[in-house]
C-alpha cells in the first residue's frame, strides 16, 4: 500500500513510530504495536505502528514522528510503500529471560543492538528490565551485557598506559571528590579522562558542579585534544555517545525506581570501558542512611565489580567509605564548586572531610598506577605545592573557562538559617532530607541554590547555633524549602 | 503554573497523557513520565506527562490527548493549573511483586483500579504483567485479581438460577460449538448470556462468526431485555464494559506473546463472574499442535479452573477434548456460520465432528443444571426436534437478524482447491497452518474468506483428491493464500 508521509511534528522520546488511520489498518489487517517496513526507493526503515481514528491522520496517510525523519530522511508529502514485518528478534530473547533462562552472547548482542537502534518500544524495554530484575543476570551474562553496551557506542581511544578512572556508587550529598582527585592524578602525570553524570534525583551531579567552573559538553574530538594538553578532563558523559543503551535502560528503570543490580554493574563498567580505562577505583559509600546500608551488601557489590572488570582486563580497587552523612560544607552546584576550589587552594575554608577523603582516593590511585608507594603523601604534596590547583586551572581553561576563583562563585541571595532546636551532640544528618531540601530550594537547576552545612556528626552544638544555611536564587523556592525543612530538617541532636 | 489547553486531536490508546514544552518543564523541574494534577475549578484529572521540544506545543501550553478530554471535559483554549503529583500507589505494589513478594487484596485492588482508570502507562503495565509472569501469582492472589477485575467493571444481573456459561481455551480452527450449545441450552429453558470475543490471531472468533447471522453489539440494557425473551444470547463481549482491566492487560501481553497463566485464569473467570454465571463448563482442547500440548498441562489448568471458580461460588466442570486438528468443515466466519446452521437444521451437510462435540458439551451442561440425567440424549433430541434451530432463529431475530438460512450465506467467489499430493492416509492437519492460510485469504475481516475442509485425520485419500478449498473475497488475497499454502499446506499424508 502506498501512503503519503505526514510530519507529526512531535518526538516520541526514542522509539521509531508511525501513525496510521484505523480504516487503512483494517484493510491491511494491521494492529497497534505491529511492525511495518517503510520503503521509498533505497530508503528503508522499520517502525512500530500506532493506529488512530483521529482526523489528524486521514486515509492513505502515514504520520511519522521526528525520530523516523532523523534515521530515514523521508520527505513529508512524498509517497512510501509499507509492508508488515516481524517483531525484532530480541523480543524472543527477552521472553526467554523472563521465563528464567540464561541468555547467550548472541542473544544479548541482539537485545542491545535493538535497544540502541530504537527498535524496541518502552513496553518491550520494560519487559527486558523486568526480566533482568526478577530473574537477575548471571556473572557471564553481565560481562556480555557490559561488552555489548560498550561496543554499541563510541569509544575514546587514547594511546597511553595506564588510563585511570574512578567511580562512586553515590547517595552521599556533597561528595564531590572527583573534582579534587582528577587534578591530583593529572598533576602526577597520569591520564584520567573522567566522564560524569548530571543529577537525576540528587542536588548535584559532578557534571552539574563542574559546569559552574567550566564548559562540560565536549565532543569526542575535543576530549582527545584536551587530554593531550592537560592529561585530565572532567566532563559530562551525556554529551558523548558512550554505551548509549545504558541511558535508555535507565529511563525505563526510573518508572519503577528499580536498579537491577546486574544492569547497574554493566552500565557503570561499560562507561569506563568506553573511555578505555585500564585502572579503576570504585568508592562504595555504605552504612545506615546510604544507598548500600550494610557492609555485607557493600562487600557483595565489591566482589561483583572486581570479578567483572577483571574479565574486561581492568585493574580495579574498591574502597568502602562512610556513607552515613553528607560530606563537605556545600550541597548544590555552586556551593560544592567553592568547596572543591578551597580544597585545591589549601584554603582554611576547605572542608576537612572532603579533603581527607579526596587525598585517600587519589592516594590509592597513585599507588595502583605504581608512581609511588605512599600515595596519600604524594597526593597531599601535590595539593600543598599548588600543583593540583594549577592543573585544575589548566583543565578549566582547556574545557572552556568560566570561573577559577572560589570567591567569585555566586550563591543564591535568598537564605534561611536552620538552627539547633536544642543543645547536645549531633547524632545523625540525613542524606535524604538534606538532598530534598537542597533540591526544593532549586538545586541543581539553579546553580546557586543548595545548603551550606556548618556541622557534621558528633559535633557538639548549643541551642540556636546555626546547623546549616539554605540558599535559593528564587524567593518562592526558599519558602518551599523552609517548609520542607520545618517538617523534616534532617538533623538529630541528643 | 497556568497553561492553555490544546487539543492534540489524537488518542494514546489508553493512558491519560499531557504534553508540555521543554522550556516550561525545565522551569517547573518536570520530566517525561512524571505525574501532574490538572485543575480547573472543580474539574480535576491526574495524567502522565510527556515533554517535547516540538513547535506543536508552544510555551504556556498543555497538549491533551483525547482520553483526557473524555474523562475530564476540559475545553480547548481554556486555562488550567498544573501541579506535580505522586506516582500512583500501585507502582510500589508492582515493584513488590517484581521482587517476588505476595500481594494483599488491597494492593491488588489498587493495581486494578489504576489499570481501569488509565492511571498506568504501558511501561508500568508491562512491569505488572512481567512481574506476574516471572514471579507468578499464587492461588489466593489469582482469586483476588479475578474478584477485583470483576468488580471494576459492569455486571450483568439476571434474577435467575442457574445461569449457565461455557468457555473454550481455544487454539482449534473451526471449533464453533458455542453457537450450537447456546440454542440447545436455551431451548431446554435455561438462561445462558454468552459473551464471546472477536479473533485476534485466529481466522474467526465466535463474535465474528455470529456477526454473519445477527448483530452482536448489544449494550447491557439490550442484553437484559433480550435474555428475558430468549433466555440465550451470543454477543460480542467487547461491546460491554465487563472486567475492562483484562483487555488492557491482554494488549500489553501481546507485545511479548506471553500468557501469564494466573492472569489468563483471572481474565477468563472475571468475564464469567461479570455475567453472574453460576454453572461453568470449560473446554480445554489439548494434544500436539494445540495450545495445551500435553494432558499433564491440561490437568494442571483444569485444577486451577476448578479451585478458583469454587472460591467464587461457581459450579465448574472441565472437559479435555481433542485439540490436534481443526473441527468442522468451515474455517472463517461465513463458512463456520453455515456449518453451525446445518448442524442445528440436522442437515446432511452438517459436519459430524462439530455436531458430536457440541452435543457432548451441551449434554454436560444440561446434567450440571440437573434438568436431566442423560444430557447427550436430551441435547440430541433438542436438535432432532428442531427446537434448537427454532431457538437460534429466535435469538438471531432478537439480537437483530441478518440471515437465518445457511444457503443464503455468501462465501468468497475466488477459490483454490488444495489437492492431495499423494495417495494415503491423512496423518495430521495443522491448526496453525490452516489458520494462517484462512487469515491470509482475508478471514475474519472478509467474512466470506476462509477454508472448507473436506477431510479430517485418518481419512484415506487418493492423489489429486481435493483436501480443502480456499475462499477469498479479493483476488490478490487468494493469490497470497495460495502462496502460503504452497509453502506449507498443513496436511500430512502417509
Amino acid at each position: 500500500m502506498k501512503l503519503k508521509i505526514k510530519d507529526m511534528n512531535m518526538e516520541t522520546g526514542g522509539p521509531l513510530v508511525a501513525m496510521l488511520n484505523v480504516k487503512d489498518a483494517l484493510l491491511m489487517d494491521l494492529h497497534s504495536g505491529d511492525r511495518i517496513k517503510i520503503q521509498q526507493g533505497k530508503k528503508l526503515e522499520t517502525v512500530l505502528l500506532n493506529i488512530t481514528s483521529s482526523k489528524s491522520i486521514p486515509k492513505n496517510t502515514l504520520g511519522l514522528f521526528e525520530e523516523v525523519f532523523k534515521t530515514a530522511k523521508f520527505k513529508p508529502g512524498s509517497k512510501v510503500k509499507i509492508t508488515p514485518t516481524r517483531k525484532p528478534l530480541s523480543i524472543e530473547f527477552i521472553r526467554k529471560k523472563l521465563e528464567g533462562h540464561r541468555l547467550s552472547r548472541e542473544e544479548i548482542h541482539q537485545i542491545v543492538w535493538d535497544i540502541v537502534n530504537n527498535k524496541l518500544d518502552s513496553t518491550e524495554l520494560a519487559f527486558f528490565v523486568a526480566a533482568a530484575y526478577a530473574r537477575s543476570l548471571g556473572r557471564q551474562e553481565t560481562i556480555w551485557l557490559t561488552q555489548e553496551m560498550t561496543s554499541h557506542g563510541d569509544i575514546l581511544k587514547i594511546n597511553k598506559y595506564p588510563i585511570m578512572d574512578k567511580h562512586c556508587v553515590g547517595g552521599v550529598a556533597g561528595n564531590r571528590t572527583t573534582m579534587i582527585v582528577v587534578p591530583i592524578i593529572a598533576a602526577a602525570g597520569l591520564t584520567i579522562p573522567k566522564t560524569s553524570s548530571r543529577s537525576i534525583t540528587s542536588p548535584a551531579g559532578t557534571a552539574d558542579t563542574m559546569e559552574v567552573l567550566a564548559n562540560v559538553c565536549l565532543d569526542l574530538k575535543q576530549v582527545k585534544k584536551t587530554i593531550k594538553k592537560t592529561k585530565g578532563v572532567i566532563i559530562w558523559g551525556g554529551a558523548l555517545n558512550l554505551a548509549p543503551a545504558d541511558d535508555k535502560i535507565i529511563h525505563v528503570e526510573k518508572t519503577l525506581s528499580i536498579d537491577a543490580k546486574s544492569q547497574l554493574l554493566a552500565s557503570i563498567i561499560a562507561k569506563k570501558a568506553s573511555v578505555s580505562a585500564t585502572h579503576l577505583l570504585i568508592d562504595i559509600p555504605c552504612g545506615p542512611g546510604s544507598k548500600i546500608p550494610t557492609t555485607k551488601k557493600a562487600n557483595i557489590l565489591k566482589k561483583d565489580f572486581i570479578e567483572i572488570t577483571r574479565h574486561l582486563g581492568m585493574k580495579t580497587q574498591v574502597v568502602l567509605t562512610d556513607g552515613t552523612q553528607p560530606i563537605g560544607h556545600g550541597i548544590g552546584p555552586a556551593l560544592e564548586a567553592k568547596d572543591v576550589l578551597y580544597v585545591l587552594l589549601n584554603d582554611k575554608k576547605a572542608p576537612n572531610d572532603l579533603k581527607k577523603k579526596s587525598i585517600m582516593l587519589a592516594g590509592k590511585m597513585l599507588e595502583m598506577a605504581k608512581v609511588t608507594k605512599n600515595g596519600q603523601k604524594m597526593a597531599r604534596e601535590l595539593i600543598d605545592s599548588g600543583e593540583a590547583y594549577k592543573k585544575m586551572i589548566e583543565i578549566i581553561k582547556a574545557q572552556g573557562a568560566l570561573i577559577t576563583n572560589p570567591e567569585k562563585i555566586k550563591v543564591g541571595k535568598f537564605t534561611f538559617d536552620q538552627k539547633a532546636t536544642k543543645s547536645g551532640k549531633i547524632t545523625s544528618i540525613s542524606n535524604d532530607a538534606i538532598s530534598k531540601i537542597a533540591r526544593v530550594a532549586g538545586a541543581p537547576r539553579d546553580k546557586g541554590a543548595g545548603i551550606y552545612l556548618y556541622h557534621h556528626k558528633n559535633d557538639k552544638v548549643k541551642r540556636n547555633d546555626i546547623i546549616y544555611t539554605i540558599y535559593a536564587e528564587r524567593k518562592h523556592l526558599l519558602k518551599f524549602a523552609k517548609e520542607i525543612a520545618k517538617a523534616e530538617h534532617g538533623i538529630s541532636i541528643k
